[in-house]
């Protein structure tokens, strides 16, 4: 039995002395070097590339290296019947929280304006938006979306969710599926996209869910790249009616030099880092789930593979 | 019996208005138009001028249009046993804690290093330090301290405080006194000065006390410019010691041109906007002490004069 780690973005070292921490004897193998196909197990993977799943007949486990599964299911070549699993990290929700919140009270505070001032070597008051008279719209009310939605409440600002099914959370007015969107997103004045990525939210925002948002509206994407339709989104900021956005994530990453987000003054871009997998906090699950599928056990946070996650 | 109204940062009319939505019939004089100085028994006052109180025969009141006071003992020529009373504004604290979360998370989240990356079209992802070990320090804990406090214990951070009296709140570990000053700043890797200003605290951020943070901390001042000795934080900052400060308050405001805050590429400035007073939030409360006073009740949120705040 062996674990094959296959991630350009990950370090094998760092995973492997922490998964001994709670496995001492565990065999892990880096790819591409397998060895024997049939002793592997458990695969740990972030984006690995097409084909290189199939082939390892005795696989028990597909474990994703981060919360999503989209750079898994991908490819359609997925071995049928072995469980896909997925990395619930509560330090990652801490840390997607606070990057939404952190650009959320930077639009909302005025900061990008405040730092020209600087520059200008001005001194002026900026009106200040009532706190509790401004609307998050959270995407997504899973682990991550919840508790974003469950610090932006208790911050004070009037919070709202967007998910497939519905859910209660204090203080948080909850809207649901299709029929909800457009009423969701015209009462959203911050947006955070904290969705799964699958074929129903691939371009789920797009010129027709910019033009719901009311004027001025900002943008904050933590989830993919994929969930936003670029093009749509420099539109309705080109056009002045969205205030601007903070993009973690995006279709191409790195984007190419050409691409208009870098040097746009309204769009602020990180390098996909709101959320970081750390081995440390994130071991523990995957030992657990190793032990799991090696007692015949299913995995814990398995993904469904028809809903994609 | 009359209102004197003395501000030059306040809008006369929007108090006005706001004040007689309680007090329908209230005669409000705008400074320098005092009318019969004998009818005026409240003042309502942002930094008034030396003298501007003393020759009020009847005042029973005078009102601070802010949370501090330090503005009104600055002058000594205060009458005496006319009680001071300060404002306590609900939305006041939100908007601090707001304000140093904002630059907590944005020193936090390494946000000025990305700004950078993206005018260089660089994609890097820097090492996120965890939030459960990095120690936000709260100097003052009442309350605008205390909801500040609370608030970053909700978002992660391992936070203490610092007070001159022990304050008990949940989560959040207190040091007291001359004596807990130092090791309190041994242990903040963000500082948060919430302190009133008083006689005990002007000049509290020294040389003395930056030397005594950890290398790399933040300081962030959203209290008065008085606290920070301004040479001694440059002094530190320059030397490495400290990773920068987000500052919201200063000596004189604005600072000169000259001064060297200004384009210093590790200080960020705000025009002193972390915490504004609104006449819509604030009214109800000064127009409950107008008519405290008037039925000669003491009114609330009085200030000790020995004590300065």
């Amino acid at each position: 039995m062996a674990l094959l780690f296959m991630s350009e973005w990950d370090s094998a070292d760092e995973w492997t002395r922490m998964l001994r921490d709670h496995i001492p004897d565990l065999d892990v193998r880096v790819s591409p070097d397998v060895g024997d196909p049939a002793e592997i197990d458990v695969v740990l993977a972030w984006k690995p590339p097409a084909g290189a799943i199939t082939s390892l007949p005795n696989l028990k486990l597909i474990q994703s290296l981060g919360m999503g599964v989209d750079h898994l299911f991908v490819h359609p070549d997925l071995p049928e019947g072995v469980p896909v699993a997925r990395l619930v990290d509560p330090h990652m929700a801490m840390q997607m929280s606070e990057y939404a919140l952190l650009w959320a009270l930077h639009h909302h505070r005025r900061i990008e304006e405040y730092a020209w001032q600087q520059i200008e070597k001005k001194w002026k008051q900026l009106r200040v938006r009532d706190t509790r008279k401004t609307t998050v719209g959270v995407m997504g009310l899973g682990v991550l979306g919840g508790d974003a939605a469950r610090k932006f409440a208790a911050v004070g600002f009037r919070t709202i969710g967007w998910s497939r099914s519905a859910k209660d959370i204090d203080g948080v007015t909850s809207f649901t599926g299709a029929d909800g969107l457009l009423p969701f997103l015209g009462e959203t004045q911050i947006l955070v996209n904290l969705l799964p990525l699958t074929e129903e939210t691939e371009g789920i925002l797009d010129a027709r869910a910019f033009a719901a948002l009311p004027e001025d509206a900002f943008v904050i994407n933590l989830a993919r790249g994929a969930h936003v339709v670029e093009d749509d989104l420099l539109a309705a900021v080109d056009a002045g009616h969205l205030a601007g956005a903070a993009l973690d994530v995006f279709r191409d990453e790195p984007p190419p030099p050409e691409h208009r987000f870098w040097s746009h003054p309204k769009i602020r871009m990180t390098p996909h880092i709101a959320g970081l997998t750390h081995a440390e906090t994130g071991a523990a699950q995957v030992a657990e789930n190793i032990q799991r599928v090696r007692a015949g056990k299913p995995p814990k946070n398995e993904v469904e593979p028809a809903r994609g996650y």
